[in-house]
């Protein structure tokens, strides 16, 4: 589409030659765009954080079942190569069974001098704060993490900090606990957090998702919606001995970090270079559509 | 004391050459242990886990008051000289205002093979599990993260896994929200976790406990109980830049930690080996423990 829409809403969702509408405004608004763009009859595929509650995600779902159309959220996290090879690997059992997870997005910022007034990020009217904005990438991680037919939880737990200037969370932190994934398994507890203030890696050596399994562990480095660098830790023999690690820095991108497992070795893998230039257009998309006036998404 | 205690404990808590008595008994019986030794007028220095609930610690402490007794958990953690020198440093504000802790200890170990029936580790009697005989660590590495004045929890949250064989817990999670330690600083979450099944650090090379500020954050390597190296990472210029580190690996033992922070610098110090031959004590001290019989403990 080379036409712009700087007009009405209805205008957009009711264009007969547009089949499918992406939807990047601020959280507070999916909900009432992506119902707009399904009843109009349009596939749509709407940013994450996909709706402000769950209510609001089956309200969208029986619509867009109703009207047989496309709906899903647009976390690229799942998609990236690093996710589908990660729940391959796990899978497969190649760490044994997963036991406990742990997953983090912190960006460091200071809440008092990093936000403008009115930066959609601690805006709650905009559905700002930590949990929407960053959350769902650790709790993604945590769930990608969990077998296939296992990924609801069976308990979830709590805890935010208020930013006080404006009363969204700038620090969240959930536990969850979910069903064993095998006869005879352990069950399975997580913790996915997310914060504005504290940093997840201060240095770049600090994983910010760890994947832990009876027979090894899945550490995941840099931003964990666009991972750097993946190291996979065999434990040694003997359920109790810490297991050895032996570095495979910068492998060919097409070695895969599936067949350094099947010939049975821990590996750390810098991830190719795609990945970053995905995140650089990412955020220039969102700095691009930043400039374009959220003000208008309210309507 | 030269002599040997194999009778009754009647006869040792009364014997009139004996000042002091250090509880050494499982969880379950330190309550009924320290409460003989207290009310016959002895000193008490008490294993941790301290007592198998706050009830139980606040009647010995009511009776230790009574009979102007000395009364303590004996968490030798506390007294590290790496716990001293953390509490110190966190309390000049070297990381700046502490937002966040996560701090665990697990062991690693197969529940259903590398304990065998009977092991107090597991058996739910003697209140083995997770929690008490390793959780103790976590929190306490939590609670000196913390402000002298600001050490008990707002909101605490748990969740618990249970070892099927015996009942006791395998793996627990606790949540805690902590009120700010400056009139303008956020409130802190921490995550305290323990666990016999997962492992802490799988490779050497993982933090057992990470303490989190707005200028910097501190990482304890190796266990918690006995930490073998310990980082500093300062934040570099710009609130959400990462830091650097300036590796000092194995500075003199004589240089501390804290010269090298008065310094400006960020540092890697590993823990002198005093700290590593008390550990291996400790573990010598626990295999004669287990030598000798818990069975008279329950008298």
């Amino acid at each position: 589409m080379e036409e712009t829409f700087q007009l009405r809403w209805g205008i957009l969702v009711n264009c007969p030659t547009i089949d499918v509408i992406y939807i990047a405004t601020p959280h507070s608004h999916h909900f009432q765009n992506a119902m707009l763009a399904l009843e109009a009859g349009k596939h749509v595929l709407c940013e994450k954080n996909f709706t402000v509650n769950a209510g609001q995600a089956k309200k969208l779902s029986t619509v867009a079942e109703k009207k047989q159309r496309f709906l899903m959220e647009g976390l690229w996290t799942r998609f990236l190569p690093v996710s589908v090879e990660v729940r391959q690997f796990l899978q497969a059992g190649a760490i044994g069974t997963v036991t406990r997870v742990f997953a983090d997005n912190g960006l460091g910022m200071d809440p008092y001098s990093d936000f403008l007034p009115g930066d959609l990020m601690v805006v709650k009217e905009l559905a700002g704060g930590a949990l929407l904005d960053l959350g769902v990438y650790s709790i993604h991680w945590v769930l990608q993490a969990m077998p296939k037919t296992n990924r609801r939880p069976i308990q979830i737990l709590s805890t935010t900090t208020e930013y006080a200037v404006s009363g969204v969370d700038e620090t969240t932190t959930i536990l969850m606990r979910f069903a064993p994934s095998t006869a005879d398994g352990p069950e399975i507890q997580a913790t996915a957090s997310a914060s504005l203030r504290a940093i997840t890696d201060p240095d770049g050596e600090t994983a910010a998702v760890r994947i832990q399994g009876d027979q090894g562990e899945t550490q995941i480095y840099g931003w964990p919606w666009c991972p750097s660098r993946l190291r996979v830790i065999r434990r040694g023999p003997g359920m109790n001995n810490r297991g050895t690690i032996n570095r495979q820095d910068r492998p060919s991108t097409r070695r895969s970090i599936w067949t350094l497992l099947r010939g049975g070795r821990s590996c750390t893998l810098h991830l190719p270079r795609s990945s970053r230039e995905s995140r650089d257009a990412l955020a220039r998309e969102h700095d691009s559509n930043g400039d374009h006036g959220y003000s208008a998404a309210g309507e």
